[in-house]
């Protein structure tokens, strides 16, 4: 449990930083930056326990904001040298969305919703954050434009779900079905794969 | 209940629909198109749980969800014959959400919000997911834009509730406001009808 | 107590103005200015007692809504008169923000969130209904393009938790820490003072 309990915070810090990168880029304040970064941080998260009818677990946990904090300093005084890291941040954020899904799958099935009800908020755990963020930005969210993510999300809380039903031990099942998710975003990344486009 | 049930799935459905084609029109890949048609068709509904502090529906109820993927494919399949089709959706939207914010005030009212709250969480139910959709696609919502739309649910809300005061029966009520608030809405459609704009 | 709610829902009604006056800047016909005030006014409270697993005031106490719709009307009857007051109204909106964000803050101790969480649901409340307004309108939020706004509640939030845990007595530190963020607020506006931008 430590241990998941880090990736998560160490989850939340990277998403932190790339929202408050984001507002860097758009030449938003150093408010707007540490904001833009915390909902990008706590989007996902809170959506989903909203719909779960429950309280965010920053509402209660003050470690998270703190994690969010660091990352947002960190996007402040590393801007330039996380430019060049890029590759880098793909690499987390690729291994943060795949975490944040299975996560996500596993509390709301841990909360009684339905298995395909699960899914949906996996995949909501982990790219509402995004969405939420290009939305302020007054850009067309990044999933609607780029290489293949959600996607991947989606097919990794499926495959979760399968998995478990196939009685597969939860820990091997969360570690296999995240790191499926960062791998086919990985690939999709490398290669620029995207889906195709209906009535274009 | 039973038929109430399914005009419900249905409703839900035809948002998906309208949805996903938005996504379509706008050049966003099939995974896209999914997520857009699924925020549409849960985005007024969940938001009025929420307000509620109820789980929305579609977490325990996995049919919800069924419903909004076939919408989705038939989003994709029958993309070209559904423009020849316009004015059936339009017909079919404008009894969706006369039907959804009517729903959506005994919804409200059975979890005992006050009436005025109950007339606007009603409004919310049928027009806020696509105030989500057209947020999320980055333009200005359709409801500030177009000929009447939420004004008609806000009419028709309004009358469910006097109706109910005078006694009338809720299933005639129901029946007779959900007609007006489509009627209202054709009616605005066919004449280009519009609200005055302020200070212009 | 019976202050604090007279403050409450004369807060909320200028909230409602700001957010008609903004859609009535934009053309959005009377609906939408209704909507958009609406939402102005409502939002950033309903999201922190969302989070808090509580149901937003307004869907049981009827006086918020009506509060709002006053608003509404006065922005559309004395649109002009209006923009002349324009002064008054940012020192009407800087005492709002401070007082919704002081409120905010105790309402969040009140149901046990951290510390932390309780000084950036104190801001939510206070700032939230703005980002929302100018996401529907499709513009950049103000928040990130203006004079220090958020960060004069961020301050008095900090400031209000501060004295609270020196034992200053709960009225007359809700009364400092409300004047303490309107005064930044509108110095802030006087001299345009903003905060600095990273990697510009």
């Amino acid at each position: 449990m430590n241990i998941i309990y880090c990736i998560d915070l160490l989850g939340t810090m990277v998403f932190a930083i790339s929202g408050a990168m984001a507002a860097n880029r758009s030449g938003i304040d150093i408010f707007g930056a540490t904001f833009t970064g915390f909902v990008t941080a706590i989007g996902g998260g809170s959506l989903r326990d909203v719909f779960l009818n429950l309280r965010p677990i920053w509402v209660d946990d003050s470690n998270y904001l703190v994690a969010i904090l660091i990352g947002v300093i960190i996007s402040i005084i590393a801007n330039r040298q996380l430019y060049r890291l890029a590759r880098t941040l793909t690499f987390f954020d690729a291994l943060g969305i795949g975490f944040f899904c299975v996560v996500g799958v596993q509390k709301s099935l841990t909360y009684e919703s339905s298995q395909t009800a699960a899914v949906i908020l996996g995949v909501f755990s982990a790219v509402m954050g995004g969405v939420i963020r290009d939305t302020l930005m007054n850009e067309t969210p990044l999933i609607f434009r780029k290489e293949i993510y959600a996607t991947a999300c989606l097919f990794g809380a499926i495959m979760y779900m399968i998995l478990g039903s196939w009685g597969v031990d939860t820990a091997i099942n969360a570690f296999v079905s995240t790191l499926t998710v960062s791998a086919i975003r990985l690939v999709a990344v490398k290669y620029e794969l995207s889906l195709p486009v209906i009535g274009g």
